[in-house]
């Protein structure tokens, strides 16, 4: 495997962190972009990550004395500081630049209007400045960036949801038909999906005018929490969001399940989404670095996920486990209420990827995990308070069941 | 016709001031909002509107001494500042927002990576804005966006361009075949562009979730300068923009005409386009507002263009008229050097709109107000030196032909 010179926007992030690491070890130069805006957030929110995350310093001082390579740090608020931005890229001369440099929760950036400006303004601008940094430098350098499944939407009717791109006919004028390969049409469900859709078309005109490299990871819901880097030593420990915002749904189960929490299952738990463990993440990360698009080709999209699940299953599949109770709340979410989801993710499996899945003991070890921490979780941050309209009711439980 | 409070975000520029005098002779309650930014940018590029535009304060003056009914004006940069432009709205409680508010020329948002990061950074905060500001306030306010034929792209294979939404059909396994009504897919050829792509995911998004009533113009390559309400006084004289950055190119012909400067071609000229003159785009604006889409029914997107000519026709038709030379110059844009257009603009003309075409008079009326002006014309400024990509040429005669 040829070693590169790798640039981590937002490494200090849940999926950023492990990435770094999983880089390091597997012998690449991993330089941390971070403005610690996650961190600011969980002062924000009053709700800090479930497992004790230690300051970069610690972590990156923890991370050399078990053994690995240096990792480079610079705190750059990439969406704000372009200049501070091109000339890192211009210092280091990177192979690739990986960007996890955005709000990330969908109901963060609906809590409210602060929160949903903060998300397009962070968003659009961390990602164009990146862009218009590599055009300005006129260099050669492989973008690899986190989207979300989210952006294609959950009102599936049955077709499979393909990787990016969709060929599609329209019948024209004189029993004429056109066939157009097109980006699947995107449909998302809150802000922070929206920005999402919104870089794709960033992604598809610097491609196209620059010939860029770019690789677009679909990902679908991120579960788990340690990574074998990250379970090195314990200031390596990766974050745990557990909270109404930032934690994701299986996440929140499992926690849950640990503090003797009833199961908060939106709706009817309906929902039917796609999933993938951190430890698959950071293998996916290294496959889409390793194989890069040919400049021109266009932009390269991968469904980043291994599984897909009903929520409700899940939930009952996590009570079944832990003897915990499920609960409805209502769903803070405008979503539908049901839907059914098939998606491609050929083109990993392609590459080599190996998908680890629930059934493989993981479960257990997401539950210990928080139960280790227990201690450190706020009961009242569990309930998800963002809501999408003004019809809509926090997910809440406001009765118990009786048994 | 039932006169409304309208606010019009950006109401200094091209588009916004014919515009906004337009609808205050309609009989509407009109509050121009903008930051002057478009004239910071003359300062900038040394390069003024041909025609003396008159300060805000005279503008307005002019209009209430003409007969206008008063003009609201307040500076606010609503890229910048939500909550400005969030109070305003509460203030005044509009029927209507028009949103011009937006950079829009193709060769300044290419000119360096400084414009394209304002670009972007302008335009989706701008919209964005408005758009969360009225989902705070939870207000049932119409939204008129002035989008371009640009997003489209100029790789048509013959399918008519419609307005906004296509019918697509979509073979799945099992001989299934899947329709799908989605958001014509775009293919933006510059930063400018882009933005106006990623805007169209903003109003699906609010549209859907808030039950906002969004209109989006997809319009044309505007020409000509006057209007009926500019021309009652010269302080109300409208912006005549015809540098290589902001000047659209029959404008650009029709200037170079007037002050004895050869028309430049760019490439072959094989460019179709679609153009509005700026009568008829104040007049489609007035047709939108009057004809808001119901709440719930989803974006209402209209192509505000009335004629699409080849880009060598319309040089020749003004050097016929004229006398004037064509010169085919280097072309400093990444685009198809041929392509067909064919548009559908059904939605206004079953509106009511009464489309005035080239063949009117009108090129005769901007030469002459090119002939007025043409002291101020600063000659050196003609020529587009932004350009695409480092393979590209600026678009500057280096030889004048031979005879």
């Amino acid at each position: 495997m040829s070693t590169k010179k790798i640039i981590v926007l937002g490494g200090d992030g849940f999926c950023g962190w492990p990435t770094s690491l999983y880089l390091s070890a597997q012998g690449h130069e991993v330089h941390i972009v971070d403005n610690m805006s996650r961190r600011e957030i969980d002062q924000e929110l009053n709700a800090d990550s479930l497992t004790p995350i230690a300051s970069m310093d610690d972590r990156l001082a923890a991370w050399e004395e078990t053994g690995g390579e240096k990792i480079g740090f610079h705190n750059i608020d990439v969406a704000a500081d372009y200049h501070g931005l091109r000339d890192l890229i211009e210092d280091i001369q990177p192979d690739t630049v990986i960007q996890f440099a955005e709000q990330r929760a969908a109901p963060y950036s609906m809590k409210n209007e602060t929160a949903k400006v903060y998300t397009v303004n962070n968003n659009i601008s961390a990602t164009h400045n990146l862009l218009a940094a590599i055009a300005e430098l006129r260099a050669d350098i492989h973008v690899v960036h986190l989207g979300t499944m989210g952006v294609y939407g959950y009102d599936g009717d049955g077709l499979q949801i393909p990787e990016g791109y969709l060929r599609v006919y329209v019948p024209g004028e004189n029993r004429d038909i056109f066939q157009r390969d097109i980006l699947y049409p995107t449909n998302p469900g809150s802000v922070y999906h929206m920005t999402k859709s919104m870089d794709q078309l960033m992604f598809q005109f610097y491609a196209k005018n620059d010939h860029m490299r770019i690789t677009d990871l679909h990902q679908g819901i991120v579960w788990g929490t340690q990574t074998a880097e990250t379970r090195r030593d314990e200031r390596l420990i990766n974050r745990f969001d557990y909270d109404g915002d930032y934690g994701t749904v299986l996440n929140r189960f499992l926690m849950q399940a640990a503090v003797g929490h009833p199961l908060t299952v939106h709706g009817t738990g309906g929902q039917t989404r796609a999933f993938i463990h951190i430890q698959d993440t950071v293998q996916c990360l290294a496959l889409a670095i390793a194989n890069p698009p040919a400049k021109g080709e266009g932009v390269k999209i991968l469904n980043q996920m291994t599984e897909t699940h009903r929520v409700r299953d899940l939930a009952h599949l996590v009570a079944e486990a832990s003897g915990a109770k499920v609960e409805m709340v209502d769903n803070p979410r405008n979503e539908a209420a049901e839907n059914d989801l098939d998606v491609s993710n050929k083109g990993f499996i392609d590459l080599g990827l190996e998908p680890m899945t629930l059934k493989e003991g993981l479960l257990t070890e997401t539950i210990e995990v928080s139960q280790k921490y227990a201690h450190r979780c706020r009961m009242e941050m569990i309930p998800c308070v963002s809501t999408w309209t003004d019809n809509q009711k926090p997910g809440v439980i406001t009765q118990i069941a009786a048994e």
